[in-house]
Order: structure tokens, then sequence, then C-alpha cells
């Protein structure tokens, strides 16, 4: 059969990891595709790096327009990341007739829409199964494994820079920011952390899956985000006292046929799988109609195994199995449109850390203030010594008081914190984190 | 599109699971299949049988040949089990042409050899995901998804049934026959549970899992298989008291191009994950060269998560997706032939207990007789008041000893209780079970 040739546009750590494969393990890889596949061109900025892997003259260089127009190409790998040239790359190759893999969770995320009826219109398919939980074939898990059932609900660990902060803050009893540092050394984390550590990240694939289990597209920006930025290591050591891990969850829940979908960071109790996912792993709870609940675990980034996602979908297009998929899954299409549980109507339990003055009534304003907002208490941890970082707080009086609520909506929860900003014995900020037992 | 017509053979535990699904969510089934998916047949032993599902008038029938030799039927699904008379029905359905959908391990292991090759002879394709782990969709998950892997290595519990009876006998602190007749009750076992307790069931999966990471067909009478009915509870509490897990584990791993299988008791120390996995669940863990190690788990068997994993082969069938995925796995074909590394060499450590005399020396015969084959001893435990089960034993002077080793093959394994088998204080039988750390 005649040889799939490819253009990999980038050639940074995933580009590498894939050109690695497809060179050193070209006898398997073309077995399993039914045919040879063949790196015709590897697109990058800058074509003096020195480079991992040592590719043919001329297949290395700098000219995207050259590789995606030629006329010998099948099939564009796009891993530059980010949505400006990205974006245009994908749409070019389309336009050119040639299906696309990428790994770039942000543009699958804000363009798909744009993206997804152009391949349609053109006769191509669209793979993205290294863009969510990288090696772990969760897109393909969702997509077509799991479709002769509804999923009804989706608990992920999808960030693994984030996971990988929280454990070391509590292994290693250091600073969110030294935390931060050690993940940038490891090449866990980028020079610039912000999407993965405030929440953007996670969300845009909690999105993504949700269209794959069954059409439904909520954008990141209709739902609750929140990020690991903010938490201290006192929140993890609390947490950890009553019998929770932190972990950055992301939520989607099908409640009478409404979704409801949130990222954030989460207390889940000791003993559930979720709590015991560690490092940069990456986990995915799936709750079906007919199977029940199907756990996927593994590695969510690095070289090696997003380079797996990434060829899973460049061996599916060989096959022609992408074709099918692409046809029947009918991403970004009709769909099944659900609405989204308005982020105020949307109950779970709380954890608070106050910083309150050390001072009668003060745990009964406090109190007061949840209960008129229909909140109840659950438990209150209040230390004599209290572990209290210099300069974090601006008296020698004032102390931790950690609060686990019942129940509530995070309408409550926020008309409660309005009042609670009046109460002249508390410090600002406190942190708020869900709970999922 | 023209629907889909299937003849469902077998209309049981699982079958009545597929039917649901299918009559229940024909809208949803159609769209993500891109056709309507119709059940023209449903073939039964008995017609009076009562049935939870309601199947048009004509449907339910008890003739084989009219069903699959019907020219309007695509697909063939074999739900009736065992090996005949499932296995002339799926060489007939093949040779009318007809692909098939099934869940039976049994036939797919023993008589894939003979059913592969008329389906490819035919243009017809056979679909198993059902067949391995219940609802957790891990024959794609090797087959397709980490198809840019060479896969290294397998520890898995495949088999609910054990899985259950293990986690009950610790858990309610009851015998062996009392967990099985409980097993049975709920459903977990079949009232002849031979094949599950015995290793054979596991087996037999693990086997698929290794044809499809690689082609390599390896029969389970070829390597270790061990079962959990000569265990006891108290070897469970020894183990738990040592800080392990007891699981029916199936492990294969690549070393240096050869295929080191076995299936038996296995100690898994508590923190790993396979230890967690309680009651009817299945786990499997695998490792491979690009992705690292990937995680599955979820139910093994039962119903509906069944008929999920039957529902997902049905809709590759329809979306045409099968036959690309039949093409170029080549199943029982040529694959990648290895070599099984003989069951003697296999090395592991060791967790024995034996029932020994209460009388000096008896430890030192032992470890001597150990040592002579070069197994070094890392640990013993002898408690002063040993559990003894009433007519477990004949002597009241009799103790048990509970010996963990270091390394050694089972071949040392296999000469040193030989030896044993001469001491005359030592009683037989002695418990071994296998520790994967
Ligand atoms: N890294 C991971 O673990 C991981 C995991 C999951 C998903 N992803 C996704 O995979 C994608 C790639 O990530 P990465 O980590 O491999 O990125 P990277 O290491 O930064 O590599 C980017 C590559 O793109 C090239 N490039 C950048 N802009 C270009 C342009 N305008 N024209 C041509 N080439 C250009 C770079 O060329 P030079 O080499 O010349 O600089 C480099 O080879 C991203 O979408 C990312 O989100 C990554
Ligand atoms: N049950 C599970 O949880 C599970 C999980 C994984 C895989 N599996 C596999 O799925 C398959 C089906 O299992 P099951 O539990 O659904 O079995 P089951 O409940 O015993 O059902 C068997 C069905 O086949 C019919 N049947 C038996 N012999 C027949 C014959 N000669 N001609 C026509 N129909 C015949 C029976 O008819 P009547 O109804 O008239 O008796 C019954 O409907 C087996 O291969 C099993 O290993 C089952």
């Amino acid at each position: 059969m005649k040889p799939l040739q490819l253009a990999l546009i980038g050639l940074g750590t995933v580009g590498t990891g894939v050109a690695k494969i497809l060179t050193e393990h070209a006898e398997r890889t073309s077995r399993r595709a039914g045919r040879p596949i063949e790196i015709r061109h590897a697109v990058v900025k800058n074509p003096d790096k020195p480079r991992e892997i040592e590719l043919p003259a001329g297949v290395v260089h700098t000219d995207v327009d050259k590789a995606i127009n030629d006329p010998e190409v099948d099939v564009v790998v796009e891993l530059i990341g980010g949505i400006s040239p990205a974006r245009e790359i994908v749409l070019n190759a389309l336009k050119a007739g040639k299906s696309v893999v990428t790994a770039n969770k942000a543009l699958m995320c804000e363009y798909g829409d744009e993206l997804f009826p152009v391949a349609r219109e053109h006769g191509c398919t669209i793979g993205f199964e290294a863009a969510v939980a990288g090696g772990v074939p969760i897109v393909s898990g969702i997509g077509q494994a799991l479709s002769g059932n509804q999923v009804t609900s989706i608990e992920a660990i999808l960030n693994g820079t984030s996971n990988f902060i929280l454990t070391r803050m509590l292994d290693a009893d250091i600073s969110y920011e030294e935390a931060v540092s050690e993940a940038q050394a490891l090449g866990y984390a980028e020079a610039d952390p912000a999407m993965d550590v405030d929440g953007t990240d996670a969300a845009q694939k909690l999105s993504l899956l949700m269209l794959l289990a069954g059409g439904t597209r909520i954008r990141p920006a209709d739902f609750t985000r929140q990020g690991i930025d903010r938490l201290d290591l006192a929140d993890l050591q609390y947490a950890d006292e009553l019998g929770y891990a932190v972990k950055l969850l992301a939520i989607a829940k099908l409640i009478d046929d409404r979704l409801e979908m949130h990222v954030q960071p989460t207390l889940v109790k000791y003993g559930r799988p979720l709590s015991a996912v560690d490092g940069p792993q990456n986990m995915i709870v799936v709750e079906a109609d007919a199977v029940g609940k199907v756990w996927f675990a593994g590695p969510g980034a690095g070289m090696m195994p997003t380079a797996s996602a990434v060829m899973a979908d460049i061996i599916d297009a060989a096959t022609g199995r992408a074709a099918e998929t692409f046809r029947t899954l009918d991403l970004f299409g009709e769909g099944e449109p659900r609405e989204l549980v308005p982020p105020s109507d949307v109950r779970m339990r709380y954890y608070f850390r106050f910083h309150v003055e050390d001072r009668p009534h003060v745990l009964a304003d406090i109190a007061d203030i949840l209960g008129r907002n229909k909140i109840s208490l659950a438990s209150v941890m209040q230390h004599e010594a209290p572990e209290v970082e210099e300069g974090e707080i601006d008296s020698p009086f004032v102390v931790p008081l950690v609060v686990m609520t019942h129940h509530a909506t995070e309408g409550q929860v926020g008309s409660a914190e309005k009042e609670l900003m009046k109460l002249a014995a508390l410090r600002n900020p406190w942190v708020r984190m869900a709970v999922a037992d």
C-alpha cells in the first residue's frame, strides 16, 4: 500500500517524540498502520537549533506553506501549540485537503467550531487524542469505546503541572512558589505556568471531553474555573489532617439532563482512587449509564507519552479508521445540546480557611452568617498553635480557622462571602475549596 | 444510510443488556453509529422463558440457521458462551459472509486461529471487546489506542469472581467456601465456578491481551496457571499483616524479547493501585515503550457493563471502523512471534505458609533446603497463638510458619519443594504464592 506522507509542523518536545517513534520503529509502525508512514516535512522556527533526532536532508525546514501544500502530503501534524499561527496552519491544511492530527487543546477548544466544519467540507479529519490527558487514551475511550453509553459524569485530574505542584508541596513541606520552581526545573511546568495553574488548561480539556461524550459544547468561560495559585501549604496540611487530598478536579455531571461543570481545587477523601494520583499523572473517572464507572490513568504529558497519543491518531488516519470516527462523532456539529446548570446553582460541600482575630464571638458570627445563607457547618478546626508563615498575617493574635460545610449552592456561598467580608474580626483573603467526598 | 441488521444468538444476561440498549436508546445509538441498528433475530434455547425485554413478534426464535443465513443480516452477535455450538455458529456465520461480535473469551482464545483466517477469507470481521475485562475498554485500548507502542508488560486483575471472593474472605472474615456461596448468590459466580477460580478464565484473557499487544500467540496451557481455590483465609490474613493484598494476578512481561507469563495468587504491596481493586472489579496496568504506564479499571462483568463493550463492537461494525481495525491488527496472523520464558526460569519472590511441628531445628532445616536451592529468606513469621481451623491439621503441636523469600526461579522453588516434601516435621500441603512488590 502507498505510504502515508506526513508534514510535522513543530519538532519540539512532542514533535521529536513522534519523529523518534516513526524512525526508530518504522517496521513495527507500518505493520500496525497497514502501510509505511513517512516524514516528508518537519517544519521548525529555527532550522539551526540542534535536534535530538536526525532526519534526511531537506526534511527539516521553515517553510510551512511548502509543507502543507505539497500534493504528496496526506496528513499535517500540528505540534507548535498556541492559537496563532497554529489556527491558520490547520485551516490552510484542511483547505488543501490534508487531514490534521494535533495535540493542541487550546486550539481545539477555542476554534473547533471553525475548524471542524472546514474539515468536513473538504473530506478531511481532525484527530486530537494527545490534546487531553497526554498518553491516556481518553479521547478514543469516551468517543469510541464507550459510545454505547450516555456519559453521566466525569471527575478528572487533567493538569499534570498542578498535580505535581500540589503533591510536592505536601510531600516536601514546601511553598507554592518553591514547588512551581521545582516543576519548571523538571520540565513539568513552562516558564509561564499561568494557564496550567489557573485552571484554564483543565477547563479546556474538560470542555473537549464533554464534547466527545455527547456533542455538548460548553465553553470554559461559561463555568466556574479556579486554579491552585491561591492555595497555601497550610491548606493542604489541614485537608490532610481532615483526611483529604487536595486536587485540581475537573467535574462534569449530567443532572436532570442539564450539565454541571467546574474546575477548582477540591478536597478528595483519602481512599478514593483520585486522591492517590500523585505527581504529573492524570486520571479520568467516567461514569456512564451502561458501563457504570471506568477509570483511566497515566502520564498526562511528556515527550514520549504525548507522542504515543499522536501516533494513535496517525495510525488511525493511515488505516482509514479516522475517517469513520470523524464522520460519526460529528464534533462541533448538531450534537446533543444541553443546558448548563448556572454556576450559582451548583451544589457542593465547601472548605474554608479563615484568618480570624482570636477573640470570643468570631466563630458565632461566622456561623450566623453562613446559617442565614442556609449553609450549615459540618466541622470546625482551630489549632492552639497555628503554623503562621512570617509576613502572611499582620497580627500575632490572628489564627486560622478551618470550616467544612454541608452541601450548599455556589450562590449561597457567594452571598455569605459578601457578608463575611464586612466582619471586622476576619482578615482578607480567605481560602475556599470544594469538597468531593 | 441503510440500517445495520443484527442476529443476536443468545438473549441471556449479556444479550438482554445489548437488546436493552438497542431498544431503549435507539436514536442515540443510530446517531453514533451513523445508521440505525436493528435486531432482526434473537435466537434462544427456550422460546417460552420469560424475558426482561420485549422484542417484536417473530424476532425471538430458536432457529440459529435461519438467523445466520438471512441475507439481510449484517452482523451475528454470539452471546451463548462455551465452545460448542458457539464455534460452529461463528464459523457458519463467517462463511455466510456475516461479521461477528462476541463476548466469548474461551472461544476466541482456543479457536481464534481457526476462526480469524475464515473471517479474513470471507471479508468479515470479528470483534471481541467484551471478552476481556467486561466494560473496561482494554481490547481497543491495547489494540488501537496504544498501537504506537510496544507493550512491555501487563499486570492485571482479570477475573472478577476471584477478586470478589478474595475481597470478601478478608473483609468479612469468612472461609473460601462461604465467599464462593456469597458470590453465587450475588450472581458474581456461576453454579460451577471452576474456570473462574482455577485461573483458566484469567489465563485466556491474558493470552488474548498479549495477542493484541503484538500478535504473539501464547496458549494458556503453556504457562504457569494457579487459581485461588487452594487458599485459606489465614493466608490472606498473614499477607495483610505483612502489608500485602492477595490478588489473582495475570502477568505478562517482555524480557530480552522473550515473554514471561503466569497467572497465580500474588501478594501485592498495599499502596499499589492493584492492591486497592476490590470486589468484582478488574484492573489492567499496561507498560509500553512510549507511553510508560497506563491504568484501566472498571467492572469486569455484569449485564450492562458487558453490553457496553458489545455495543462498542457493534457500533464499530456499523461505522466501518471494525473492517480497518481487523485488517491491520492481523490477529492470529503472522504476528510478532516470541519465545516464552520456560516456566521454570521465571523469577519471582515467593510466600510460603508451612505447617510445621513446633520443635527445634525445623526452621533451620527449611532454611537449609531453600538455601541449597539458592533461595534466600527475606522474612519469617511465626505466631505464638496461631489461628488454626479445626480439622485443618492433625496435631495441636503443629504451627503455621510463614516465609517470604527473595527472588528465585520457579525451577529452584520446584526442586526445593521436592526436598521439603521429605521433611518429617513439615505437613502437606503447604501454600505457595508469588509476591509482586
Ligand atoms: N510537551 C508536552 O508534554 C505536551 C503534552 C500534551 C500536549 N502538548 C501540546 O503539544 C503541542 C506542542 O508542544 P511542545 O511541548 O512539543 O512544544 P515545543 O517544545 O515548544 O515545540 C514547538 C515546536 O514548534 C516549532 N514552532 C513554533 N512556532 C513555529 C512556527 N511559527 N512555524 C514553524 N514552527 C514553529 C518550534 O520550532 P523550533 O524547534 O525551531 O523552536 C518547535 O519545534 C502544544 O500544543 C502542546 O500544548 C504538549
Ligand atoms: N455475564 C457476564 O457478566 C459476562 C461477562 C463477560 C463475558 N460474558 C460472556 O458472554 C457470553 C454470554 O454470557 P451470558 O452470561 O449472557 O450467558 P447466559 O445468561 O447463560 O445466556 C446464554 C443465552 O444463550 C442462549 N443459548 C444457549 N445455548 C443456545 C443454543 N444452543 N442455541 C441458541 N441459544 C442458546 C440461552 O437461551 P435461553 O435464554 O433460552 O436459555 C441464553 O439466552 C459468554 O460467552 C460469557 O462468557 C458474560
